[in-house]
């Protein structure tokens, strides 16, 4: 049925933008939902400049309406966390109360969170339950890539790529790798997305946190790239302390995330493109940053397991304060 | 003997220039010790703009060489806390090995040191008796005050001005108030400034590191006043964190701040002109920061204890890569 399923994807960004062009250039059926590049996107498509191959798509399927849109198999949320209004507004309008393919007739849907954060999932979860469609599964989507958007419809694809997907449980426990999991694996593979189904999203969400929470926060208030900020003794210091808070965090939900994970994390940043994380460019750009999704979360997380992060604490303060003061 | 007592300022900036101002117009025997201005305030003199009186002293002894200075009874030392090499060696040719009036017909001479920290007096307590002057008391002196740099001798006082004298004592206990403290008040009352003597130097330099662990450090990370960061609640609520770091601190030390010494202390912050701490005016002019009298000296304190301060610490590491990065 693989090629059968339709993909709504939401937001063209940075990300969105890339995984959704690389699928309909595998001929998916994709449907791009956008808001400021829709005029630009409906008349000159889509461009990705990526070290795994350009892609130039002329026409793709725009809309600048949720619902317009036809009824989807896959909803991939590529928004901004900061966008929580929005993302449930869409979600409802793809998925809640349509009538034309009813219940009975629907294929199983499901909603895939590419984005950053810890709560999402449940947060989308909960929503679903509450417009009659509990049916629906959840997927987590974590993207480790270096990508940009360079102006309207066109995203600069740096380095990095592959993605993890992960279902939620609605306990929280390891949801295995699920039916749905594996049609999107293997509409990854036809896409060329290098795409790693994992059957623990808590762990998969706490693994990725260990990287944004110091490198994303530290970037905006050190002026620094990441290479920079892994040079620096004292900035690595404290990289590497904020990673260990992450771990406890982890901790406190029953999950280790090993012990040679932050050394290696740490590794694999040396070796890669010098680069300005997305907080950093939301940061200079003006935009909401994602503080809440990298920073509130897991703390408030944590703190409702009894287990205090101070020093995320400590950058969850000053980013708010910074955030505050930007908007 | 008020009137004979013989003052050597050390360096003519935002605090140094007040208070040796002010002494020198109150008629005291008043030498200077210079760098960058030596030229300017030997032909000019000195200038304090202040809300209490201004005050345009356009004779005043300046020197650019220590060892040409006459020997003092006071060393005022008020120069940045990061330039400790300079602070040593002028105290060592003040009163080490002068022979001009020696030992024996010398009266009891004392460095009071204006400085950010919480180590300060007792390295130069070591230092002294490592060159034979165990007997030259040291005295620490916290300056409450709003002031800036405006020129070449040119002061601008803006708002506050209080002192606290408190004598150092090699095993850390309480000095009680000492008989040269009584004469520096003395003098301190002649010249209109406000000197409190307190009998705990310890006590004394966690109560004002708590001002100047979160001010200092926000007001650069944040680039924000005084008064914007007290505003922001997310600020606001890291400033109270990291007082009360700072409060758990002295407490490693047995020295208690008291509970309401922390709302008072914001309570104050509020009613303050808005203000930015002498490191934020020396980060955007491209000066080392006391990074290490400010944050690395009260955490390795508290550690030595046993005590951990891991927001104070990510402040630390944060100034520290920006300091790094600027030199």
């Amino acid at each position: 049925m693989t090629g059968d399923r339709r993909y709504a994807v939401i937001g063209a960004g940075a990300v969105g933008g890339l995984y959704g062009a690389r699928l309909h250039a595998a001929g998916l059926d994709v449907h791009f939902l956008l808001r400021s590049d829709y005029e630009h996107v409906r008349r000159h498509g889509l461009v990705v400049e990526s070290p795994d191959g350009d892609l130039r798509l002329e026409h793709v399927n725009a809309y600048n309406d949720a619902r317009e849109m036809p009824t989807p198999d896959v909803v991939i949320v590529a928004l901004k966390a900061t966008e929580r209004e929005a993302r449930d507004r869409i979600i409802e309008d793809l998925l809640g109360g349509r009538t034309e393919d009813g219940p009975g007739a629907r294929r199983p849907q499901c909603v895939v969170l590419l984005q950053n954060g810890l709560s999402a999932e449940a947060e989308v979860a909960e929503m679903l339950a509450r417009i009659g469609r509990p049916d629906a599964e959840v997927i987590g989507g974590l993207a480790f890539l270096c990508s940009q958007k360079a102006g309207p419809g066109h995203v600069r694809h740096l380095d990095y790529g592959p993605i993890t997907l992960a279902a939620h449980r609605d306990d929280g426990e390891p949801a295995g790798v699920t039916a749905a999991m594996r049609s999107l694996g293997g509409d990854c593979a036809r896409a060329g997305i290098v795409a790693s189904l994992e059957d623990d999203l808590v762990q998969a969400r706490w693994r990725k946190l260990c990287w944004n929470v110091p490198y994303n926060g530290l970037s905006v208030l050190l002026g620094a790239t990441s290479a920079e900020l892994t040079a620096n003794p004292d900035s690595r210091s404290l990289v590497e302390a904020l990673m260990r808070e992450v771990a406890a965090g982890a901790a406190a939900f029953g999950r280790r995330l090993g012990d040679e994970f932050i050394p290696q994390l740490i590794a694999a940043t040396e070796r890669m493109t010098p680069y300005l994380p997305s907080m950093r460019l939301d940061f200079d750009a003006g935009r909401p940053m994602e503080v809440e999704a990298i920073y509130g979360e897991p703390l408030r997380a944590a703190a409702d397991r009894g287990v205090a992060l101070p020093r995320i604490e400590t950058l969850y303060r000053q980013l708010s304060a910074l955030d505050a003061r930007a908007h």
